[in-house]
C-alpha cells in the first residue's frame, strides 16, 4: 500500500508538533504509600516534523504508549520519549499525560478516612535533554479575611483549586506538593467529615483567613525553599461565594540556580 | 437526485425523535425590564418518525429555527412547533432552547449596577396539545446551620446552584422564578460588591443559614402557592467548601389542579 | 454537639431526594474477560427525607460507599442500598455510578491490541423493591447513505456515540450491550489501526451506510430479541462532519413482559 | 472600615497576575458585515500586585469592564488596559476575552443561508507598551489523504476545529483569520445544508483531501504571506472518526520583521 505520509513535501515549512491527543488509555503510577496506583489517563503525544516530510504515522504513538502504560515511572516516561525519537526519526519528542490520583486521608477529629482526588500531569519534552514539569490540582478551602475583618460575624468562604506546576532538579512526589497546598489553604479538604471534624474545620478556616494572594504567596515561600524546584507556578482561583466569577492569583519564579 | 430519507422502511420500528442537537444561533428573547434582549441559543429540535419512513430531512429543523429566530416568544415558539409538525407530517414536535439570560442587579448597599448571568431554557413539545416546560438555574449562596451552630466561630458557606423546572397554566416571567430561587437561599450573588456589600451579604447569610433541604423546602413553599404553577421540580445543589463534592436535594411536585 | 438535622420541620413538605453528588472515588468493577477492574468513579447517592425532618446526615453517604467501592457488583450494590435504607431509616434509596470502562481489541485485520474506553454506568434504586438500568455509551463511526448515494465519490462520515440504557430481569455485561453498538453502527473504533486496518474500516463503513436513524433501529431490533432486557431507551448521536451541530435520533420500547 | 487589603506585606514576593476569572458579561464587538454583534464574553483581567501590598481591590475589575462592555473594539480595548493601570497604580494590566461569533454563510449551491458559530478570543497586556493576540476557533470538515488512497472506495473524514493566534502590526478582522481557516481545510461547514449542497460537500472534500499537517501547512503558508501578522501560532485537531481520539498539529513562527 502506498505511503501517503512518506511523501515528500514542498511546502517547506516544518511542523513543531504533529501527534494525537485526548487518548484514554488505563495506567500504573507510583505511589508513595502504597508503591503503585492503578488510574486512567488523558495522553497527548507529539514530535516535530521535518520540512520535508507530509505526515506522520499516527498509529505509532499508541503503540509506543500502551507497551508503556502499565508501569509510568520518570524512567518509563524517558523510555517513551527515547522510543518515539527512534521510531519517528525526530528532533523532538513530546508526551503531556494527565490522570486523577487518589490519598486515602484521615478526618482531623474523628480520624475517618477518605479518599481524596487530585488531579495530576507530567509534561515531558526530550530534545537534547530532557525537559519535564508536573503538574497537580489541588481542591481547596478558602475564607476571606476582608469579609472576616469587616463583618460583625461571619466570613465568605468557598472551594477553590491550587494548581501548581514544577521543573524540579530531582525526584519530587506529588504527594510532596499535595501537601504544600493543602497547609497554606485556610483548610484542606475530605470526602468524609463527622461534626466533630466539620466543627475542627470551620473554625481553623475562620482562624486561617487567607486570599488568594495569600495562599499564592505562602505556597511561593514553601516552593523557594525546596532547593529540588528550579522552576515553578502556582496558580490559586477561589469559586467565590458571593460571586459567579472567580478570584485568581499567580506567581511564576525561574530560580537563578537553574541551568 | 435520490431521496434517501423518504425509502420504505420496513423494520417496522417508530422512532420517538429525530433530530438536531447543539445547534448553536443568535437570538432574541422577552425581557420583562427592556422589552427584548439578544443572547446565544443552544437547540436542539426533534419529531417522531413513522415506522415506514427511513429518515428525516434535517436541513428543516434549521430552516424554520432561523426563520424565528430573531424573535422568540410564547407565541413564535408554538408557531415553530406547528410549522415542524406540518413540514414533517408528524404527529409530535419537541424543541428546547438554552440559553444565558442577563439581568442587571444594583448591589444591596452601594448600590453598584452590574450584570448576573442566569442559565434559562424552554422545552416546549406539540402533540395532540402544547405541553411547556420551563427552567432556570440560579447561582447562589448558601451557609451551613449545623456548622454555624457546633462552631464557636464562623461557618462553612458556598457557591451552589438552585434549578427550578415548572410547568405553568400561563404566561411567566423568568424573572419571577429567578426571584424566587434568590430569596430563598442564603444569599443572593453579584457581579460587582463594594466593601458595605460584602459586609452585609456576609452577615445576612450568617443569619440565614440553610441546607440545601431548607433552599428546596422555601423555594417548594412560594411554588406551591403560585396558582399559575401546575407542576415543577426544585433543585438545590451546593458545591460545599468543605468537601469536594456537592450536597443536593430535590422536590417533585405535581399539584391536583393539574389537567 | 447540637444534631441540626434531626430538628423537627414544620414546612410539612417531603423531599424526594436528598444526598450528595459527583463523590469522586477508585471503584473496582467486575469484568468478563479479566474478572475485575480497577476504575474510578464518578458516584450520587441520595435518599427520600420525611417531612418531619429537618436534614440529612450527609457523612454517612460517603461511610457506606468507601465500605463497598473495593468490590462493586450487583450483590454489593443492593447491599450499600440496604445499608442506606437502615441507616438513614428512610423508603427510597438510590445511588448512581458512572466510570469509564476499558476493553481490550484487536484491530480487524493486523490484529493489533488497543484499550478502547466506554462510559459506563448503573441508577439503582431501592423502594419496596429493586430498580436497576444499566448504561453504556459507545463512540462508533457513522456513514451517511444520502451523501454516497447522491454524491459521485466519498461520502461524508464522522464519529458518533451510542447511549444504551437497559433495565433488566437477569444479568447483562456492559460488554454485550456494547457489542451490540458496535455491530450495528457503520464500523467501531479503535485506538490502534495500521494502514491495512485504516483499509478495512474505511471500505466497510462505506459498504454499511447508515442514518442515526439506522443505527438506532438495528440496535433497537437486536435489543427487541434479547428477552432478558424488559426496558430500553436506545440514542445515537453523530457529530456531523459537515455541519456544526449533531445528528440524533431516539426510540424508548417498554416491552409487554415487564411487571 | 478596614482595608485589609491595603495592608503592607512582609512575605517579599510579587505577584505576577491578580484578578478576576470567568467573568460572564453581555458584550458588542466590531462585526465587518453589520458593523457591530452583541455576544456574550467569558473575561480574565489581572494586574500585577507589587511585594510591599497584601491584596487586590477586586470590584474594581469589574466596574471597569461593565463600564466599556457595550463597545468592545481595539480603541476601548486600550482604554480599559490604561484605566487598569491607573486605578491599580500597576505595571502591568492584562485581559482576555472569549466570546462566540456569528457569521452569516450561504450554502453553495442553493445559497440558504444560515449561522455559523465561531469561538473569538482577544488576549491584550499593557506593561510599557501593548501586546495583543488575537484568536478564532474555526470547526473545519476534514478527509484523509491516506485513507482515500489506500481504499477501493470511500474515505474516512470528520470534523475538526483550525484555532490560530496570531499578533499583529495592523487591524485584522476575525473574518479574516476565519476565512483563511475554512479556505485551506478539505471543506468548511454550514449549519443549513441541502441536498445539492451536501452532494457539493462531499465532492469538493473528496478531491482535497488533507491531513492535519497539511491544513496546518496551508494556512501557515497564508499567514506567512500576510504581512501584518508579526507572529502566529496555528493548530489543527481533527476528532478523527476512526479513533476516539484526535489527531493534532501545531506551526508556531515568531517573523523576522517583528521588533
Amino acid at each position: 500500500m502506498k505511503d501517503v505520509q512518506s511523501e515528500k513535501d514542498h511546502r517547506n515549512i516544518p511542523i513543531n508538533k504533529v501527534g494525537i491527543r485526548n487518548l484514554r488509555i488505563p495506567i500504573v503510577v507510583r505511589d508513595q504509600q502504597n508503591k503503585t496506583q492503578p488510574t486512567i489517563a488523558d495522553v497527548n503525544m507529539y514530535v516535530n516534523l521535518p520540512h520535508h516530510y507530509r505526515g506522520t504515522h499516527m498509529s505509532r504513538f499508541g503503540e509506543i504508549l500502551h507497551r508503556y502504560a502499565h508501569d509510568l515511572s520518570l524512567e518509563t516516561l524517558l523510555s517513551i520519549l527515547e522510543e518515539m525519537k527512534n521510531r519517528f526519526e525526530c528532533e523532538e519528542a513530546h508526551i503531556e499525560i494527565r490522570f486523577p490520583y487518589f490519598l486515602v486521608k484521615s478526618a482531623p477529629v474523628s480520624g475517618a478516612k477518605s479518599y481524596m482526588e487530585y488531579l495530576c500531569s507530567v509534561k515531558a519534552s526530550l530534545g537534547e535533554r530532557l525537559s519535564l514539569v508536573m503538574e497537580v490540582e489541588v481542591p481547596i478551602h478558602s475564607l476571606c479575611p476582608c469579609s472576616k475583618e469587616i463583618s460583625s460575624y461571619g466570613a465568605h468562604n468557598q472551594r477553590g483549586v491550587v494548581r501548581i506546576q514544577a521543573k524540579t532538579s530531582s525526584f519530587v512526589w506529588f504527594e510532596e506538593l499535595i501537601t504544600i497546598a493543602e497547609k497554606n489553604a485556610s483548610a484542606p479538604l475530605f470526602a468524609i467529615l463527622k461534626r466533630s471534624d466539620e466543627k475542627y474545620i470551620t473554625e481553623k478556616a475562620y482562624m486561617n483567613a487567607k486570599f488568594v494572594e495569600d495562599t499564592a504567596r505562602d505556597i511561593a515561600l514553601a516552593l523557594n525553599r525546596d532547593e529540588r524546584i528550579l522552576w515553578y507556578q502556582v496558580e490559586v482561583e477561589n469559586y467565590e461565594s458571593i460571586h459567579n466569577h472567580n478570584a485568581y492569583a499567580a506567581i511564576i519564579k525561574e530560580k537563578d540556580n537553574e541551568n
